[in-house]
């Protein structure tokens, strides 16, 4: 999104005080994603994006009242993006518990097309590999070959990435898939799509610079300041100096 | 504790709607361990025990006034416990990062015991590894052994489990220490140590037995029923029906 909108002022908002989501129940999670929601909406926005596949899996249509603009979730785009990239028509989705249990994802590309098949993987310990850095090696190829094993025969041949962290894991999910399939499968990470969707609901490139006090990027966070500094240039690709610790309520 | 004091009634209270503990600040783990000791003050009590090795390292001091009655945390026992059991002199701590950064531990023994040399070693993992009841095989094996590399050289003859969920991991604990330490160690487990600390500390028998209505045993969580359900055995032994769902507020 950073990316995509330079020119746009960006505030994010981490709940590192009540993550992971994804072993939690809908209630709790939507319960978070709304008080989350509303702390964002009081900066003023013009659109807002869920980034967690957990909350828009199960909050999404809760949010969407939070503000004036778009609110986007990740489901929808990560869905497309794999019903179009797959020949087979067989795609598997990688996620947290709660997004598989919500059944999300294979909602949103039956309704994209019906003769899609999904296979669909709750894989909770990629979230704290990651968290951890363990991110090749030993483990995190242990742990991939166990959640991978399921789709043997499956004739998949797109992998979604249904959780934020499951992307720092690409490269040894993509080496376990391989051994299971026989095949290179695409692996599909919303966040283009996301970028891209939420692109094509702003208002146009003049009005959106007009509107800019010229791409100022905020970090909020729940908790935990120096872990959040350690882990954040793993998922931002640099270093996060200015981050304000926050209360969102409950 | 249950089986310590038969007689006696028992809430237990899981903040399940936000652990895990471990990997939070000590700002952020004194707020909740405060909500859910407010909670159980409510109901109550003559005694509270802090079952929770994060919350007992940074949070005992501010919860002693809570109640009237004695507030036990789990660090103290297992420090005593591991000081009394070694022979070489050499302990090993394994528990969350929060707990580790504490120094909760490593102070505790020095107390008892100055000349007693404690080596930390923050496991995170093991936390998501026991929740998702993976408890043996290839993946638990690789993380213990990662993890216990560094008591290579340490003369260790005692191992603190200093978090809940170690337990459940005690024999791929073991097996990997003894590859690094050419010995089997003692594994503490602060359990036994609590309650039979907490059994000292409430007035004898009798008047304990006249105080109570028969050993009746709550159960409240404040998210994930479901999972919970599920989870429970592995830690009880047995399975809880009669769980409660409760906000304890923030």
């Amino acid at each position: 999104v950073a990316r995509s909108l330079p020119h746009e002022d960006i505030a994010y908002l981490g709940d590192t005080a009540r993550v992971p989501y994804g072993t939690r129940s809908p209630e709790t999670v939507r319960a978070y994603a709304k008080s989350n929601a509303r702390f964002l909406a009081d900066l003023g926005l013009k659109a807002l994006v869920v980034a967690c596949n957990t909350a828009s899996a199960v909050a999404l249509d809760e949010l969407a009242e939070t503000i004036a603009g778009p609110v986007l979730g990740v489901v929808e785009p990560g869905a497309r993006a794999a019903v179009e990239a797959t020949r087979t028509g067989s795609i598997a989705v990688l996620a947290t518990a709660t997004t598989i249990e919500s059944g999300a994802y294979s909602r949103a590309m039956a309704a994209l097309d019906p003769a899609v098949r999904v296979t669909s993987l709750a894989c909770p310990l990629f979230v704290p590999l990651a968290e951890e850095g363990w991110t090749e090696g030993d483990v995190p190829k242990a742990v991939a070959e166990r959640y991978l094993a399921d789709l043997a025969g499956t004739g998949v041949d797109t992998i979604v990435l249904g959780c934020t962290h499951y992307p720092l894991l690409a490269p040894v999910i993509r080496t376990a898939a391989e051994g299971v399939l026989d095949l290179s499968p695409v692996l599909v990470d919303s966040a283009a799509a996301v970028a891209a969707s939420l692109v094509g609901q702003l208002p146009s490139p003049p009005e959106r610079a007009a509107g800019s006090r010229g791409g100022r990027r905020a970090f909020y966070v729940t908790d935990g300041l120096p872990s959040f500094r350690r882990v954040a240039p793993r998922f931002f690709g640099q270093a996060i100096s200015d981050v304000t610790l926050v209360d969102v309520g409950s």
